[in-house]
């Protein structure tokens, strides 16, 4: 899947080229989809707990799993079926909103580098820096020449990254259009999903052409071979789940953690533990 | 089973007077309970969706489920098989190990209040405050006139937690000293699990009738109306998971959060996304 879904290095991005509604080596259906994912279950969490033994014998890789896309293109439904395969207590999440009053007093990557998982962990960012060169760049937050110098500052940010043990794994959910409106109006006939809904989505989804420019600028300039872009065919959501647990798990193979050997005297410690009296 | 695990108020607590391998009300088998904590999953995962749309609209409801018990009852199994039902971007988990220099130049409650779930959340803590009153009482860690003072902190901070809506479910994994010691024997069996095992661990063995004793005047001392205990049996991995899921579900139950009402019009909404042109 990583090479099938990786973003090319260098080349332009023409989002409208891509069918979101595709499902490329992906299970037959919805069915087989749902349960494929299910099973990955048990090897990640087996290569997680790997992955977290190795960093109490000083192993500092982690993974940053960035989950980036617009509105409903299902980040949230991403972290709750396929984060939730995982061992929660591995997992560090955080979910950037708009910046707080102290957060814009910094960096855009002050409260980044504040989230980043510790050795061991899976990190997920439920929208992340990206935004900073996103909405900041349809709205005009920051002067035009700010964002051209962010694309290269989050490069050596990932490039740094990489360099300390992070594999960093960058999906775009890549929604349509159409499929947007139709979980727009989904999430108004369902009171118990009204709270999701913002009024505010739709004067967003008016600036959907200037979205689209600015996610394919951030992928040309930002997909690295140290930190790739895969772009994520997005309208079902069960090939998103799927792709994103196959993204994961083939990452997880590669990194092949190992658990450390025993520091200690096994032999001794079996005896010790038989000897201990009865109380 | 909040009425049958809870640890009675005010009253005496002798833990060799439970077995802890029952399975009081539990489904008959463990191929039964892992099953039956599996169907919990929807319902809980449903009431947490709730529970943090009603924080969306204001709700400071939370809840914190503390986990305590004996070197392998099972603290992280819980967290892995009962906190992984749940959506994990609504957990906070926090694993607490020994203070560090920083933790203990300040109260040690210090580091518990920084790790308090927020509205809407669901708080798990591995280890707790009451390490404060447990290793600290065994190994003598603070004189025994601050032991005695620890208990009513924790029982005035715990109230302020409730009186701040949040609601304190405190497990005690009551594990047998038979059990234990075939689990350790288990681990050392295993060379994948060699990094789980520390020799230090045998010698804190040998004080198993101390911490026996700690436990007891901590659930004794600190059995609230607002901040019950209940002491899960632990010996059968598939019962303490089992029954943990459904204190916590029969609490979710209990606070039965509501998904705010929309706070917009619904119906222009829907006409508005309507009109939206095509692109």
């Amino acid at each position: 899947m990583r090479d099938l879904l990786r973003v090319p290095v260098g080349e332009v991005v023409d989002l409208s080229a891509h069918d979101a509604a595709v499902t490329p080596a992906g299970p037959r259906d919805k069915a087989a989809g749902r349960a494929e994912t299910a099973r990955t279950g048990k090897p990640l969490a087996a290569l997680q707990e790997r992955l977290w033994a190795a960093s109490t014998a000083g192993d500092r890789r982690r993974i940053l799993l960035v989950l980036q896309g617009m509105d409903t293109s299902g980040k949230g439904g991403t972290v709750k079926h396929v984060v939730g395969l995982l061992n929660p207590s591995g997992c560090r999440i955080r979910a950037f909103k708009a910046p707080t009053p102290q957060e814009l007093a910094h960096s855009f990557l002050w409260r980044i580098r504040k989230a980043l998982p510790r050795p061991g962990e899976i990190g997920i960012f439920d929208r992340s820096h990206y935004e900073d060169v996103l909405i900041a760049r349809v709205h005009g937050l920051v002067p035009r020449s700010e964002i051209e110098d962010r694309y290269d500052r989050i490069n050596g940010f990932e490039r740094s990254l990489a360099e300390d043990g992070v594999t960093v794994i960058k999906c775009f959910l890549h929604l349509s259009y159409d499929r947007q409106r139709r979980r727009l109006l989904k999430r108004l006939d369902n009171p118990d999903k009204h709270w999701k809904f913002d009024p505010a989505d739709i004067d967003e989804r008016a600036l959907w052409p200037a979205y689209q420019e600015a996610y394919e600028i951030a992928l040309r300039r930002c997909a690295a071979p140290y930190a790739p872009w895969y772009m994520i065919p997005a309208d079902h959501k069960w090939y998103r789940d799927w792709a994103v647990g196959r993204l994961l798990l083939e990452h997880l193979q590669a990194l092949d953690p190992h658990c450390p050997a025993a520091d200690f005297d096994v032999e001794e410690c079996r005896e010790r533990l038989l000897k201990q009296r009865d109380l």
